[in-house]
């Protein structure tokens, strides 16, 4: 029962902060929609910063568990699946009227100067997401549909960055064009070196 | 004397929301620190939305006033001049201990979901800095330095916006190393195809 409070919490305070930022968002606005008195909040998290950190959390469990599927299919070759995961997010941006953005670059750029806890739990978090590209790139270089000068993480972490940057411009232009800019470089020029 | 009122107010305005992000900067933060009584800030600015859209034409005119000594140097070719551009902001990141990071992104990061107001402006501020670099990539081709194939509208977004990536992976690792990969990979693969 306690379990599936914090869940909520948890689940309610990633949406709302995605949506509208850390700083934006009131631990108060969260507990309402919850429908969870303020009291219990300090029952399961010291702080909005505590809470902040384990948001962090939820936002990687999620991303890992969106890629999965891409990650665990190999009747695809791995280029292709990292396609299909810009692809998808692509579309899920689409669906969602091409708001919010990815909420570790959101929080990176946001809480990156004014919390060192925050900084150091989000580099974890980018740091997952690169492993990921990586890893996918070592395996595409192997059957040779990328070249073996590239370095792995080094090209991942341009990925993710680049992808970042993307979201940003797509949620002041509200529509697929910079994510498809995105992958047309990616695929049409860093990946083809 | 009034002028120069306002002129303050913006300044110091722009330097604390560049810093903290505008949702989570008071207009009193701001008054205090420019010794300017509250009455008078409404006397300039119809609003904090008013303040924040004349903030962003104040960080444009700022980014513009920064580069203009690299867009008026003929002695450079072209894609030299895009290349001390971006080197020379990693100095002035690297001087400010990789913080902050670019206004405009940070701005339509934050805002671009929430206000059409602030996102039609920093539309037009984006576009502004794109249309600096389609004019360097258009001078480049020119001298044959980049092909004509490259569309360069198309390569300066994704300039632009891997660029804003790179920045917000700076915040977090507070180095660098974001900026040159960055750089690397403009050069060594989009620029070069």
């Amino acid at each position: 029962m306690k379990q599936h409070t914090k869940a909520r919490i948890l689940q309610i305070g990633a949406e709302i902060i995605h949506r509208k930022g850390f700083n934006n968002t009131g631990i108060q606005e969260i507990l309402n929609r919850a429908e969870v008195p303020k009291g219990s909040f300090y029952n399961y998290f010291g702080s909005k910063e505590d809470f902040g950190l384990q948001i962090i959390d939820y936002f990687t469990a999620q991303f890992k568990a969106i890629n999965s599927n891409f990650l665990e299919d190999s009747s695809l070759p791995a280029i292709e699946r990292i396609r299909r995961i810009l692809e998808s997010f692509k579309e899920v941006f689409r669906a969602n009227d091409f708001s919010c953005g990815c909420p570790i670059g959101n929080l990176s750029q946001e809480m990156g100067d004014l919390s060192p806890a925050f900084r150091a739990k989000l580099k974890e978090a980018m740091d997952d997401m690169v492993g990921m590209y990586a890893g996918l790139i070592r395996e595409a270089q192997k059957s040779g549909d990328i070249s073996q000068v590239v370095d792995p993480e080094d090209v991942a972490y341009f990925i993710v960055s680049s992808w970042h940057g993307a979201l940003i411009r797509m949620k002041i232009v509200k529509g697929p064009e910079p994510l498809e800019n995105h992958i047309r470089f990616i695929f049409g020029s860093v990946l083809k070196a």
